[in-house]
Formats: structure tokens, sequence, C-alpha cells
């Protein structure tokens, strides 16, 4: 049995994010574990209560989620193990039966109100947008206050669990939508040869030219770093950490040699984890 | 008389940010109007209906926002004229009267119930958290309520116009938390000599050592780059725009000559703005 711990609660996207790395890695026996928040999934890894963890990372509209990093970075020794990439897909979601047209709320996370508002405002111009905690939080209020004028923004997955009818799909403004999850566990996978490494990285001081020599590390042995990214150390606004993709793996000569070379620069630099790089899955 | 326009509802931090901003700046005949999106103050100022717009870009604990930089970057045609940074501390607000110990429900920002988490676990443990769609809708929520077990975390600016008491004070967990508002205007700050420019730029493929070669450019001129960040450029998860900010003005010769240097080497390099550097700002 492989207790699988996600950022809860049933039915948002990590839930399918779950579901799709479980049948891609055709892991057996697994039981899928519904967690309150973040921290509670990647502590309970660190604790061996979970096998495995899967949380939100980055989407292509939103960026980055501070909180993933943050924990990753500063307050856990889990490393990640791989990586899921899914399509994000808002569907309009009320009672069965419900006339689409008479609605007159909308409820969702806000990011998903948001990455939906020209088209809500094409089809539900006058409709209330109404915050939830998640997208299958909304699902589940639309069900209990079982008013056939509200609608939620949610997964399939969600409408299942809260037999509600999906009324519309795909309302999401931007096509291209995507979010990455983070699969963390207490093992350290080998290279595959089609690996990404993630990392995180500091300098001791402020002065100009550091990150351009420390990229030196990566450019002159030709490996790609596929993200960059600056986040704030949570001291104050100003000073920062980075954040970086690479391909590879740190157990290729080359990874290795640039993870030294920045060591010798920099006033911290830890290694999040080594894993297969995923491409994009269609939701089923 | 001057129409300032910022993100809405009254009572948020953006609020107190442009009542920072109108004081430093000695602003006479300032209207301030707000508005209900990010987008609608930018587009406003654009169209000169709004003569100055203010609206949230970067906070400490979350990263930046994403809207407010994606509309610069790719939808309108307004420079960044200022910055604002100002401490974010959040209130627990309730009922004049009430009894804080009573609280079973508190309101407020996502953002705001993440980032005072520790603490309303620790002082209201049972408490339900609430979102709402902004600190001060949260606010408006309790006062209309009318229940005195119910609380929002929120500033002191809506404890006053929602006739709420401030409870607690500083319950935010990270007590570095800051957040930075862009100034937006149709105008180009000429320079102090203590500026700060912002830019966005983008290369035409992925191959290693773009960005090195890039940063090569500021490196060796002695710019110091006071953040830079990847944001995906909105088509799929992997592309990256950067976004850059700098010390110096873009009349200043060095970085004149580093932009002209960065843009051989980019498919795409913008200026967002060059203006005066501000410095955390403490609230009346």
């Amino acid at each position: 049995m492989i207790r699988i711990g996600y950022l809860g609660p049933r039915g948002t996207f990590t839930e399918q994010a779950v579901r799709t790395y479980v049948a891609k890695r055709g892991i057996k026996n697994a039981v899928l574990v519904a967690c309150r928040t973040i921290d509670e999934v990647l502590l309970s890894v660190e604790a061996g209560e979970l096998q495995i963890g899967v949380v939100p990372a980055e989407n292509s509209i939103e960026g980055s989620v501070a909180l993933t990093l943050d924990y990753l970075v500063h307050e856990v020794d889990v490393p990640i193990v791989g990586e899921v990439i899914i399509a994000v897909r808002h569907n309009l979601l009320a009672l069965p039966g419900a006339d689409p047209t008479e609605m007159v709320a909308v409820y969702s996370h806000p990011h998903a109100l948001a990455q939906c508002r020209r088209h809500l405002n094409e089809i539900l111009p006058g409709a209330e947008l109404c915050p939830a905690s998640s997208t299958a939080e909304a699902a589940r209020i639309v069900r209990d206050k079982a008013d056939a004028r509200l609608a939620a923004l949610g997964t399939e997955l969600a409408a299942e669990l809260y037999d509600l009818e999906v009324m519309a799909r795909d309302l999401q403004d931007e096509k291209g939508n995507a979010t990455r999850f983070f699969v963390v566990a207490d093992q350290r996978p080998s290279a595959t040869g089609y690996d990404k490494t993630s990392i995180a990285f500091a300098f001791p001081d402020d002065r100009p030219g550091h990150l351009y020599r420390a990229l030196y590390e990566f450019a002159s042995r030709d490996i790609n770093l596929s993200k960059l990214e600056s986040r704030p150390a949570r001291r104050h606004l100003g000073e920062y950490i980075f954040l970086a993709d690479m391909e590879g793996h740190v157990d290729d000569e080359k990874v290795a040699q640039a993870l030294e070379g920045l060591r010798h620069q920099c006033s911290f630099v830890r290694v999040l984890g080594s894993y297969p790089r995923d491409t994009l899955s269609a939701i089923p």
C-alpha cells in the first residue's frame, strides 16, 4: 500500500495530477490522501506518514506557487522526485438540469475566476463572482446550497464528486494554461537520460555581477536552464534567492561540476531534486 | 484636480499606498478613485481618464503580482513613474465591543489568511477561515452580518471605513512582510540620481547561455540588478520572459548602452519605466 498525499480537497487539479502520475508510473495499491495544506503534505512525507506527496509548483499564468517553493527551500528536507504537467481546464458546473443562462453567481478559487473573467463576462454578464477556497470547495457550495441559479468553476472530477453537471467546458481565457506539480518522496531517483534538476541559491551580498558569474557555470558547460526565478528571501523586499531548473541530473558529470563551481560563489546552494522530465498530459 | 485610480475597494493596502504616495509627493487636489480591477486602473490611465494609477506589483512573501506585470508588459502602453513600498500589517477587526476570544470565523483575502495562519491557530484555534475577495471586502462582510463572533483581517483604514474595532494588531507570521506598488502615469520622470529602471526581455529561442550573455551587458558596466525574474510567456509552460529592475535611469549613459547591447541579443526588449527609488514607508 502506497500512501500518496496531495493538496486537497478532493476534486481539484491536484487530485487530477496525482491520478495522472499514478497512471503514468503504473503504481498499484495507491491510497490517495487529501491533505488540508501544502505544508501538511510536505511535512507528512518528511515524517514518513506518507510515501509520496504531490503539490502545485507553477502555473503558466499565475507563476510559481510561493508556499510550495518556500517550504521546499527553507522548511523541509524531502527531495523532488518527479513533476507532472497538466492542462488547466475550467468548466462551468451547476445542478443537473439548471439553465446556464439563468446563473446569478459563480463560485470558484480567485485564480480560476480571474482566468475565466473575459469568458464569464460574455456568457454570464450579470453574474456575481464569489471567491471560494478551492475549485472543489466551490462545487461543494453549489451542491449544498441546492440553488439552480448558482454555478461553480471546477474540474470534471468535482462535478462527479458533488453530483453536478458540466454546463460548459474550457472557459479559461488563455488556452495554453497549464500547471506543473512536484512529486516528493523519500528517495533520490537515478538518472534516466532525460532529467531535470531543481536548485536554489543565494549570494552573500548584492554587488553587481554575481548572477552573471553564477550563470557562467552553466553557460560554459552548455547546460540549459529551463527556468530561472528570483524569490524574496522572506526577510525583506529586495533580498532574493534564486530558483533554477536545469536539464540534466546531479549525477551527470557536467551538472555536478557546475554545482561545485556555484558553491564557490554562493552563500547558499541547495539541490531540491533531480527527476525525470514530464511533458504535458491531457486530462482524462 | 488630479484623478488617481487604484485597485479598490476602499480600505485595502493599495489605498494605503496611494495615500502614502500623495503625502510623500505633496500632491494637492488629489481625487482618489477606487477601481474594480488592476486592468481597469491601467487602461483608464492609458485612456487619459485618470492622471495617475497605483497597482500592487510584488509582495515579499507572495512574490510578484502576475496580472500587473503581464498587463504592463503585454497589454498597455503606460510607463511606471514611481514605486511605493509599504509594510504589510494584518489586524483583527470585529464589531465594537466584541470578545476576540469568542470568534468562530475570520474573513479575509486568501493571502492574508495564509500569512497569519500560525498566529490565528494560536489565538483562535477553532475559528473557520473564510476567503473574501479583498481584506476590505472581509471588513464589509463582518459589518453587514453584524455578528460579534465574526472577525476580518484587514487594515486600520478598513476598520474606520466599516465601523469596526481593531482587536489585535500585527498578526502576520513574517514580520518583514512588505508590498511594493507601481505608480503609472502618462509622463516619463527625468533622472534624480537615485533611480530604478524596470525592463522586460525575451530571447528568440531557449539555447543555453542566452541569459548569461545578456547579463554581461549589466555586469560589465557595473549595473546592479535589484531584481530578476522569469515569468511564463503566457503561451505555454517553459517559455519565459524575463523581468529585471536595475539601478539607474534610461537617460544614464551606461544604462542606455546596456539596453542597446541587450537589444542585439533579444527578440524583445521593453522599458517599463525609469523612476525614483522608494524606501519602506511606515503605515500612518
